[in-house]
């Protein structure tokens, strides 16, 4: 079967988003479970009506395997856990605590952290949802000063897609958080991650050359 | 086991949220699926730290369904819907679906829509994310014009929580998207939802009374 699976991101991005784009999860989930991927590809260009049949609000990630054609990056992350113990625990129980962490990265973190990103790009980090943000992180960093790991003691994908919400520049200069600092570094120096990071940097930077474009 | 379901929520919310608190996703979910369930309360006083044991962020809802207790209203549905068909197909496929659209209606869309409407608490309603709002709700618009529903052409979960997303009066009046509004009525009509709206309003109403307060 896994040889059918294929993880979809765009063909080139300038730098900035570079180590970021958020095939990177997907990557990681598949480097930690051993699952064989081929990396495909939507053109940067028009890239927000393109691939509108495969994602209908024009981003990436999406994944396919097989007959089944996935987007959103939480989701594409759980379907590849439901694969790999290595990712998630087969309990009913472990399975609904990992999909209730990886939901809280992306809803609880992740839909005050981007906007509040966003609207920074303008050039001001002091905006009307900084406080709301900082509430939110602290709220983690009392999670994350009481244990290790946010599911059953051990690694799950909802650590993979928590730290890689976390580890956003920004968001981790935005106070003294040393339980979230010491979670991120944990998390960024495993095998799997480095993997990930290096082979989305290289596969980039490849695009550079082969298409004359300078980042 | 459904005797052993219960659905937290506060005790009691000022009039503007009524209607709204997110326990209504779970209710309804419940009510859809015959699931009989509990509802328990936790003081408004003090909601941001007096339950932090049971939902890190301060929030509610939160679920206790025997031994698994669950935060996030995403989550929760997810584990209600593996109860019964009548919100979930049985399928692999069917069921990374409607996982896939329950995370898009929280993360694609509320990820932009509520941190939108807090902003505009301030009074405008015109701000730095209102671009951004209007883009995902044209690719929501977009994809109800081609069909009723959201996975395999009947109703599921996925449609409940987009529903509850698109419902809220601040984010109908955003423009003219005639698919989303036959949408929207469509999923309210259903008499699962009046019945959790009811209940809800009803259990808010109940604790003016027997507190002495008003909203």
């Amino acid at each position: 079967m896994s040889e059918n699976l294929t993880i979809w991101t765009l063909d080139w991005v300038p730098e900035g988003p570079r180590g970021f784009v958020r095939d990177l999860r997907l990557r990681w989930a598949a480097e930690e479970a051993g699952l064989q991927y081929n990396i495909g590809t939507v053109p940067f260009e028009d890239r927000h009506t393109n691939h509108l049949d495969r994602q209908p609000f024009g981003q990436v990630p999406f994944l396919t395997d097989g007959q089944i054609s996935l987007f959103e990056s939480g989701a594409c992350l759980v379907h590849l856990a439901r694969k790999s113990d290595v990712l998630m625990p087969r309990s009913a129980r472990g399975e609904a605590e990992t999909l209730q962490w990886v939901i809280a990265a992306l809803n609880s973190i992740e839909m005050v952290s981007v906007p509040w990103w966003f609207l920074g790009l303008s050039g001001n980090s002091e905006n009307g949802l900084s406080a709301w943000l900082d509430s939110r992180l602290s709220h983690v960093e009392a999670i994350l000063r009481e244990r290790e790991w946010l599911v059953e003691d051990r690694f799950t994908a909802a650590d993979l897609i928590m730290a890689d919400v976390l580890r956003v520049p920004a968001v981790r200069a935005r106070g003294d958080r040393p339980a979230s600092e010491v979670y991120v570094q944990r998390l960024v120096a495993r095998p799997a991650f480095k993997k990930a990071h290096a082979d989305q940097l290289a596969h980039f930077a490849a695009a550079d050359e082969s298409r004359g474009r300078h980042a």
